[in-house]
């Protein structure tokens, strides 16, 4: 039900009516903005500091353009509750039932106010001047917006769209939103730099925007609405690229998110009155905690180690270690094609790397593993989370990781499937020097098992129950899955045959050789995208023999926030329907 | 045979003996380097421009500098050549039979003095920032030096490179070799901050390496090897990051390279006295000409096409295009990242990119691919050249380029097999909007044949011949070995069936799916790494039947500057071997 009849949001149906609100409506707007992000996110969770600080800025902007024939890019697009309230789309956020109808990201498919998928930083830029010169090549008019932050501008693709934005002649206008997002973390670099300009009104030598060429204009106040129209007013129709740097609080209409930016950047359900999570902390074990358990005691053993975060240490919560070993400790910031050449010159001159990232934002940094890590071969040891089949958004599709990484040559890609051999494998990894290892955290709760080996230089599968007829191959996290399917067949008097096979990445060809024999079935199981991942390297081994081999993972297609249980249904991977779909096979054999 | 015995360079054996040099034979070793860079690119080809321009500044840190005590890191490392002949391996310039006894990059495997396998840019100042926090982490003592060019420092990981560089506390020196690489082709950007600092002796505003809080000095002349002896005197031992900007002259010491010193970045082999090519110009048929010339007819009618390059534009000699249709050309600088996201703007706004890129140079752009061109589905086309098992260096394999492709969902990655197909798949592309296409420039020789398709929505493989018992599928430019190997079994009595798959991404079930009932054996054919690739694909499809296949392709594997002969005898990639292969398990069904 809509909760709150009387805001003036109910009235707005789009831009034009943003035109006609007065002042005062602007900042009444304004407040039922901030009070419905913090609503809704404390009822289902999302990201709550970019979007109370950008309030001001995307008021002005429906005020002041005509969207959508002026057009607004949106970096990373975490900031668009507001662009979304104010075009057409405030139902989803008055009305609690409606919550899940308007999506966290843009979307061109649910407005023709938004333009893209868009869930990875440091984007908008480099989108923003391709259509502006599309606009040029075709003849069009129209303003081109983009809006970026400060924790994106690290991002490499950021900073060559600065420069290139630097070259272009045409109508372009980048919003800097400046929240200081960085700015508890951070000391030197760039960040040092932005601060001189905020302390200087702009004025400041050594601007960065300058630097590219870019005409500039700083904004000191870009939470006041009148000051943010009369800025936008003024670059509205400029006919070459300016930046406007905006100085904005992130987080601003909350008291918690202020004393707190980076906790409530993105925020879990809680208690409006305090901030307090809705869910209990949970005590459970996580594989996160056993990895810097173990990190820990290495460096407490004195082993050279350098825990790496390309931005992400929430993810894992690295928080712990750079508390406890600073020196044993780097956040790179948003800069994931560094953090992994940057590893491997650590690695280079003794130290020992170990390189934090979710599957997703990995792939910033494929040629970086191919050509200065796995080429080179030099021991970096990367922990690579969330490389799974998943309900996220499609923008955070994390099930691509072993098409990326198992066919890279030199590198090894483990796969534990319990506790005890996620800890051996980390061990081994980083005691070892004659290549990188690259290590899948295990989804899900964790489990306990025994170790399939101490050693991994050369990859032995492990057979854990030889069976005959029908062999299960279980990869990682979904050996457990082999397990149950395993029990599955056995109802029907089937005694299949279970396989640890370790890496993700090498074959141990002598025990998958021995199946041809008395095996009539392969099965082989994995948490990813099928397409170029563990199953097809299977398959070509098998491929000229008389074996037969069954395939279950995800299918090569984007899934926007499907929920887990419709596409394991989809891709067959519950325990009865893999069990069935063998005894399919097996019967017309 | 050493054809200069007389040459001071045949008494240094390293870095000892340079700082024995007087400067008058600091300035005679400078003339026999040049002599030696020119004369070796002469015979079999290699960088000039580079070499030549870094001569003095190699000199002074040898002088200066105690290597490998202190270490220094070359960017791309096509500059290194001088390093190379002061550091013990001046034999491989003065000596023509011994030309290819040193390799044209730093390599680890050849002296203590380099450190990387390294050929693609923008990496160093991550390596040596990573070199120098190993160096504190476990107390060794030296300095840390990085040397990147003005072309290198448009790439992203360059920025985010000095970002963490500004924020880093210890000593390391990053010289900024500043030979105007891009001067002809760039207006705005950083390129014009860089000129404004040149022209005021450093003094500019607006400097981008202290907006990144670096400190920093300027050389005017970085030709003159005791300005560069003092200049890295000053800063030997430095207790901070700083940036030494210094300016040097491309090609310095050949009149043909100063005279256009794009064409002289690399150069087969010439005529010293004219610099005149030895191999006269081809006037054979090209792919790159096929694709610019269906183009140019694009442009003509009115498409909105914008042709776009990140700094490669000789790979295709996409100079015709700039000159006839310069409103229609964009050359990003190297940007891969921003070059994929920047076209999928274009496109999102109405214009038609045509991105063109090197297989192996692509790598850069991965999650942009996934990210920003596949999710988003916008029809943006890409031209992937040297997809294609090579005799390259290891550090530009370009075999990766299916796995990285064809596991993407929503591209249609197309493998034409001829000519009219490429144009055919070309025209296609252009005009449809419902996907990203990228197109597979074939390699070798031009061939001429019949179309499969006009239109490619549905992919639809083209039977060629059919016949029975094996089915051979040639992928792209190996149909043509696919029809030799159908060839050399006819001659036993085997009438295979011959099929072009025409797309690397997507199988024709239907028709795969028919090779179930009369036919034993598949066999796959693809000019590319195997593992994740084309072939692996098939197998999964036919896994669950009766079907064998045999894969044929690259391994998965660094190969370094092997024959291709070699190459292709290992991977079994004769018709003769394919034959033999198919034969043997025919005789085991």
């Amino acid at each position: 039900m809509n909760l709150h009849p009387d805001y003036l949001l109910n009235q707005i149906q789009g831009p034009a009516d943003v035109k006609k609100l007065s002042v005062d409506q602007l900042h009444q707007v304004a407040d039922e903005i901030r009070h419905l992000v913090v609503e809704k996110d404390a009822a289902i969770g999302g990201h709550l500091g970019p979007n109370l600080g950008i309030v001001e800025t995307t008021l002005a902007f429906h005020y002041v353009f005509d969207s959508p024939h002026d057009k607004i890019v949106w970096d990373i697009s975490h900031q668009s509750y507001p662009h979304k309230m104010l075009t057409g789309r405030a139902y989803g956020f008055l009305d609690n039932e409606r919550y899940h109808d308007v999506t966290p990201y843009s979307n061109q498919d649910e407005s023709p106010h938004d333009y893209y998928r868009v869930g990875h930083t440091s984007t908008s830029i480099a989108l923003a001047v391709g259509m502006a010169k599309a606009r040029d090549l075709t003849k069009q008019s129209g303003n081109i917006v983009a809006v970026i932050g400060d924790g994106s501008l690290s991002g490499g693709m950021a900073l060559e769209g600065l420069n290139n934005a630097g070259k272009y002649d045409g109508n372009l206008i980048i919003i800097f939103n400046d929240n200081q997002m960085s700015i508890d973390d951070v000391n030197g670099g760039m960040f040092d730099q932005l601060t001189a300009l905020r302390e200087s009104n702009g004025e400041a030598p050594n601007n960065l925007f300058k630097a590219m060429g870019l005409d500039y204009k700083y904004i000191a106040d870009g939470n006041d609405v009148e000051t943010m129209i009369h800025a936008l007013e003024d670059v509205k129709g400029i006919a070459h690229p300016i930046v406007l740097h905006v100085n904005t609080v992130k987080g601003l209409g909350y008291a918690p998110a202020l004393a707190d930016e980076e906790a409530w950047h993105w925020h879990s359900p809680f208690k409006i009155e305090d901030g307090s999570d809705v869910a209990p902390a949970s005590d459970a074990e996580n594989y996160d905690q056993i990895i810097k358990d173990e990190l820990g005691r290495q460096i407490e053993a004195g082993q050279p180690l350098m825990v790496i975060t390309a931005a992400v240490p929430g993810v894992f919560g690295l928080g712990e270690i750079k508390a406890k070993y600073p020196a044993h400790y780097d956040d790179v910031d948003i800069a994931e094609q560094y953090s992994v050449t940057y590893a491997t010159g650590l690695a280079e001159n003794g130290a020992r790397p170990v390189l934090f990232q979710n599957s997703t934002f990995f792939q910033r940094a494929y040629d970086q593993v191919i050509h200065d890590m796995a080429l080179n071969r030099y021991p970096v040891v990367t922990i690579v989370k969330n490389g799974r089949i998943s309900d996220d958004s499609s923008t955070h599709q994390s099930d691509f990781d072993l098409a990326m990484l198992s066919n890279v040559p030199n590198i090894e890609y483990l796969a534990p499937t319990n506790a005890e051999e996620l800890v051996a494998m980390l061990q081994w990894a980083l005691t070892q020097t004659e290549k990188p290892v690259i290590i899948r955290e295990p989804a899900g709760e964790v489990t306990h098992g025994p170790i399939s080996a101490t050693a991994f230089n050369q990859i032995k599968a492990q057979v854990v129950h030889q069976g005959k007829e029908v062999a299960i191959i279980g990869l990682g996290d979904f050996f457990a899955l082999g397990q149950a399917a395993a029990a599955e067949l056995a109802k029907d008097g089937i005694d299949a045959t279970l396989i640890n096979p370790v890496s993700a990445s090498t074959l141990d060809e002598a025990t998958l050789g021995q199946l041809v024999n008395d095996h009539q079935v392969v099965v082989t199981l994995e948490n990813a995208s099928m397409s170029g991942g563990f199953g097809e390297h299977v398959d070509r081994f098998f491929a000229p023999t008389k074996v037969r081999v069954l395939n279950f993972g995800a299918a090569k297609e984007f899934n926007d926030v499907v929920p887990l249980a419709e596409l394991y249904d989809r891709y067959h991977l519950t325990p009865t329907q893999i069990a069935t779909d063998v005894k399919a096979v097996l019967k017309n054999l």
